[in-house]
């Protein structure tokens, strides 16, 4: 049974506002890919806009530019050796969902591939075409349309982490394959 | 005994690769700022460049355009307080470093304020202007032109979290005053 509920969206960018490392998805017709990217954020709350940097020479920007949407999917601690292996195949040369023996959903809003085994959470983005940014910085802007989270990690619009959901708690790529995970969790004090 | 050593520009954009939340400073003439921001992400190695959100309407923001500068500290646990405290006033109403007792050391290239005490690392920037996305998407592009960070936590172009050094690990904002600090580091297995 799956553990997915909808996020309202005005609380989708808080999903990527501690900057975990996330995978994406796309799919233009019958191509799709899931890759993984390290540097993306939130640029606005509402409407609920990210940012998020995809090379130019890679099959998952091709399939961004065809469809003009693409999915974010945020893997849990459980999704490390995942999250490493798309990072390091190119989905020109094989299909990875059925390489890696990777689930998908279907998003609500725009059809993408979205995966929830392993992962906290998703959100389905529509392209803002910003062609300067895009090919200056490798930088795309999208708009959220549809979200969900693992609601035994994120509930009511906030991150839960604790002990009981390790495997759920985000996963943030310091560089060679070694990622770390957030916990840990303090509320700061006024000064 | 500051244990802040330089880093090499190539390894610059590891240094927020996995989203910590993060202290901007500024000047221009006289006036200085800080304030904290948790969206950040490197856009490119090298160059180093990194894309930052800093709301239009903030003190930060005015004094950037003012100077094209503006350098990025990267506070750790030790600072969930502070960096709390500077994201919650305005410096426009009080000089921030003076009302929390910031020290700071004059950045080598170009001269910003920058804090160590309490933080892994810093990174001067000039900004690269980009008026449509300032003004779009709160978007500001810089590169990074010096970066130092604590030796006992990012060594030979490497984060290196571990138990001895839990003040240092970076802090990512959840949401109202909640901070995870990473940890846990795993290397990921090959699938």
């Amino acid at each position: 049974m799956s553990h997915f509920r909808p996020v309202a969206l005005e609380h989708a960018s808080r999903l990527i506002n501690h900057g975990p490392t996330v995978l994406v998805t796309t799919a233009d017709g019958s191509r799709r890919n899931v890759m993984a990217a390290a540097w993306s954020m939130p640029v606005e709350f509402t409407p609920p806009r990210i940012a998020i940097v995809i090379d130019k020479t890679t099959f998952t920007r091709q399939l961004m530019t065809a469809s003009g949407t693409f999915a974010v999917c945020i893997p849990g601690a459980a999704a490390i050796d995942l999250t490493y292996a798309v990072g390091s195949t190119s989905g020109r040369e094989v299909d990875k969902f059925a390489r890696f023996a990777i689930a998908t959903a279907t998003g609500p809003e725009l059809g993408l591939p979205l995966i929830e085994a392993g992962c906290a959470a998703w959100m389905e983005c529509k392209l803002i075409r910003e062609p300067h940014t895009e090919d200056a910085y490798d930088t795309c802007f999208g708009e959220v349309v549809a979200a969900a989270a693992d609601a035994r990690v994120f509930d009511q619009g906030r991150w839960r982490f604790d002990d009981a959901n390790a495997d759920l708690h985000t996963i943030h790529h310091l560089g060679g394959g070694t990622f770390a995970r957030v916990s840990n969790l303090v509320a700061a004090k006024p000064l």
